[in-house]
């Protein structure tokens, strides 16, 4: 273990990126748990969940509502500016912090709990910012309780598909993959999560495996996907990553935004986004 | 209109292919149609559903399932003998012919109905192997009654994605492709949903989009998905056409065998494979 994966978040926390995650809900997000969570609050409405990386913390925040009035979760992340962000976001949906919902500084290598404390571990594109994913995939199975469940979501960046495909956007495509593997994180996350966890120590019969989708196609959708995509271009990672590594240019910046902004305006166009999905049930000892 | 639209199926009727068919089921393969379905029935009961080209007929007995005990389902084929199949399949599900379900040949391009009969209209993977998919759509939409539903479902052939990807199914991908785009079918269909139907004179309001995924890893999932390929390559039209427009050799079929009964055996394995799904609302009059 490093001490940069204790720290990195390979596409940073600027304002940009932070916009671009909170369209994202329990819902949209992790519907592949919702059923197993809905099962396990009949028998358990005590529930524990901890969500790791949470960023903006909608996800956790949504997944908190769901498991009122007597479960709780633990959300973590390593920032602490994003961490606060959270918090005022889970205040502004009107949960309680702590009672259903509290906020930690942790890195997903050294999580700051008991074994098997958790009912359910959750985490959703936290494994493709890493460059060592089994490591914690076993710390995450660590902190479950045996017979509980963890939940992981991941991008597979490859599988991107764009109607009308304009070449500035496959550019963009492009652009976004080779940053995301400059910082070392992983672009095929999603079809790899049944191998890393099996290489983590898991056992095949314990792990459902599937595949989740995004689609950008109503005009506010669209508007919502192509705004947040250029202002990453303008101000993010992308931007300062990209020309850095002399994977782009100040021009080529302009032409993608350029692009986006086509495609915001085309009542035909679709974008659908791949990711992969997995439970895996940890045994009873 | 030429003779073979009416006529075409590109990719044939061989044992192999309706065998890949049969797995199909409406839980799996019209996910997006299904509350639609549910909300319809609560207020009529007697609802009236085409299928467009049934092929095996498993989509079409489920789906006359749910609609059990007054409403019908009519599902049509160009092939006589892919409709006798479809129709034994109906039987052995416990339908009854033709109070449930009935059969009947028909070209997609020239539906066998009059203006607005159907409350629900449906067609999943039919439009990827047309040459002309926006007139099919038109011809669809006139037997859809007004206010009634068209429901789609299309591959996106560019969106499969393999782990592990041995060079082998890299090029099984590259030959499906390129023996549909030989056949004048379409392989993204998926993403072009949205763009066809608009052209077909629908209004993007009316338009609901998305996509849906299958996944192949657990163990038995992984077999029937790759014997069937493998039987696609010993005796269907992949080995035929491919072999005939120099796509593939004997030899190279028999290196994609071998590819995928290593991914079989793999319980790392795992196959993503993208439809895109389209509701259409047809405007009341």
């Amino acid at each position: 273990m490093t001490s940069q994966q204790h720290t990195a978040y390979t596409i940073g926390h600027a304002p940009s990126q932070i916009k671009h995650h909170e369209w994202r809900t329990a819902s949209n997000s992790a519907p592949h748990l919702l059923p197993h969570l809905a099962s396990l609050l009949t028998t358990n409405p005590s529930l524990k969940l901890l969500d790791i990386g949470c960023g903006p913390g909608t996800i956790s925040a949504s997944l908190a509502q769901r498991l009122l009035p007597s479960g709780h979760v633990l959300a973590t992340d390593i920032s602490d500016s994003v961490l606060e962000r959270a918090k005022d976001h889970a205040l502004s949906q009107g949960l309680s912090v702590p009672d259903n919902i509290s906020f930690q500084k942790a890195s997903v290598y050294e999580l700051p709990s008991p074994d098997g404390h958790f009912d359910v571990v959750h985490a959703h594109q936290v494994l493709c910012h890493l460059d060592s994913p089994v490591p914690a995939i076993r710390e995450m199975l660590r902190v479950c309780k045996p017979g509980g469940l963890l939940s992981l979501r991941e991008s597979d960046m490859k599988m991107w598909c764009f109607w009308p495909e304009l070449p500035s956007l496959i550019t963009f495509h492009d652009l976004i993959v080779n940053v995301m593997l400059a910082n070392k994180g992983q672009d095929k996350g999603g079809r790899k999560l049944v191998s890393w966890v099996l290489d983590a120590g898991v056992e095949r019969k314990d792990v459902e495996a599937g595949f989740g989708t995004w689609c950008y196609s109503q005009e506010e959708d669209r508007k919502w996907w192509g705004e947040a995509m250029i202002e990453r271009l303008r101000t993010g990672e992308m931007r300062k990553k990209g020309i850095e590594l002399a994977l782009t240019t100040e021009e080529g910046v302009e032409e993608m935004i350029r692009g986006w902004r086509e495609w915001m305006g085309r009542e035909d166009a679709n974008l659908g986004i791949v990711n992969g999905e997995v439970i895996v049930r940890k045994p009873e000892v």
